[in-house]
């Protein structure tokens, strides 16, 4: 196994314990509803927001799998809170009517609409209740900072909006800004949130260091998003864990309607120059999120 | 007019703008999203958790609509903010299904299920952000505070589980202990977030300060959906400016089917009075609390 591999898998299974112990215990009233949540969170994911958290949190000198890192654990899992209650609520039947995510059937098909509505609801609100935690940033203003910026990044000039874009592009065609706007919002706010929460669990970040760090998240927000395209459109859905081949059948709007997969794959890489290019003020602490940029490009599922 | 109802006027008009203020402008993209979200928060609703917030700040010694009032406007929007998500989610079609709310057609009706799921959910994240907001409380721990309380309130332990407990309701009859388990979480824990909220913007409170607050709320939330069911019950559609009669058409279990109308408003003054006791140690500041609670069980929509 690679040093990235071994490393990645620590932190997957550090995610995975981390939110364990966060989701209120599935014997709690009300019952169903949290075993939901679980189901929805627990076991599975690439884990690659908490991923940047760690490794941001790094790159500005915290000393991650170290004494600093409980901090970094609720930053961490906050935002893994929001993609998930993003993912169930996208995969409902109003929005992309999905039935298969991370290999499993998704939360409205194991449980009902109605729970998964209800499950992506009370996920957001622990989110912002975990990164509320006393625990989760030295001190009380920059704790507020920080869930200021998830609370920003996940709302309708976040996430939340980059849906709406993307709900309204369906079925027509999109020049390339007008996809770049729907990404930077749909996926790249809350890469961006991952990113800068890691890095302010260590404290206040200099005008410099937030630029580097904006910049290398915007990059590897997008290279994500070709990726993904590049994915959806030629691999199977056992490997993907979700369904294949989904954007094309939906009409939605991809890199591969405006560029061939050649140039996809090239515009991939130009976008992880960049994005180690901006890293490299950071030197040598900024190693796992140089590794976590060549796994979004190089990536298989 | 009557005093209250001349404060209770001003207090509408003030949320009003406030939320106005706070929602991003239906010009900034996406249009139709923010737009929506507008059409489903504004022009409308008693206002009943921003009323709270003020006189919670009154009683503690707050100059409410004097210079502190700024600082109560972020909580009271926040807690709005939330309530309106859950009015605008709880009508989906997965939900109650409901087709009128505040004398319009619901989210969904006017726009459709996608726009009005993502309203939701924008909302709830605009009210952290709201709540985050620099000028929200005096003090960053306080502010801290407030978040970490409001997302409580909100979640699966709070309205969403209060929620998930009346979807496993419907159809099924529940004792005395079960229905006020699922009122104390569904609406009660979002009024209490309102009181407290709006009590903390001044500072920290004493235990027996917070322990009198906590009491009111409670008496008062199970007092409004006592009156609740007794109006759905009694009142038409054009007054309620929802729908009539929904509880019984639903098969849910309310107040009406554990009493009779005479006896559910014997109980409703009797929380009244309870309500009324719980604030008496804040004095005539309390004034302001104690005519909502009178509002809330006199009330005839």
């Amino acid at each position: 196994m690679t040093d990235f591999a071994a490393w990645s898998r620590a932190i997957q299974a550090r995610a995975e314990n981390v939110l364990a112990a966060l989701l209120p215990d599935a014997a709690i009233a009300p019952e169903k509803l949290h075993a939901a949540m679980r189901y929805a969170t627990l076991g599975g994911g690439k884990r690659v927001r908490p991923m940047l958290a760690y490794a941001a949190s790094e790159a500005v000198g915290a000393e991650v799998l170290g004494t600093e890192a409980a901090r970094i654990d609720y930053a961490a899992a906050a935002v893994e809170l929001i993609h998930v209650y993003s993912l169930t609520h996208d995969d409902l039947p109003c929005m992309d009517d999905d039935d298969l995510r991370r290999g499993k059937p998704t939360c409205h098909v194991a449980y009902d609409e109605a729970t998964a509505l209800l499950v992506g609801d009370a996920l957001q609100s622990l989110a912002f209740e975990v990164l509320a935690h006393p625990d989760a940033a030295a001190a009380a203003d920059a704790r507020v900072e920080m869930l200021r910026l998830l609370a920003r990044a996940s709302g309708s000039r976040g996430m939340a909006g980059g849906q709406a874009v993307d709900l309204a592009a369906t079925g027509r065609s999109l020049d390339m800004a007008e996809l770049e706007f729907m990404h930077i919002h749909k996926t790249g706010a809350l890469i961006q949130a991952a990113v800068l929460l890691g890095a302010l669990g260590k404290g206040a970040l200099e005008t410099a260091t937030r630029k580097s760090l904006e910049r290398y998240a915007r990059c590897i927000g997008l290279a994500f998003q070709v990726m993904d395209d590049i994915l959806d459109a030629q691999t199977d859905t056992a490997t993907l864990g979700k369904t294949a081949g989904k954007d094309a059948a939906q009409g939605k709007a991809t890199y591969l309607t405006l560029m061939n997969v050649k140039e996809a794959r090239a515009y991939a890489h130009e976008l992880l120059h960049d994005a180690l290019e901006a890293i490299q003020p950071f030197g040598e602490r900024s190693r796992r999120l140089a590794q976590i940029a060549r796994f979004i490009v190089e990536r298989s599922y």
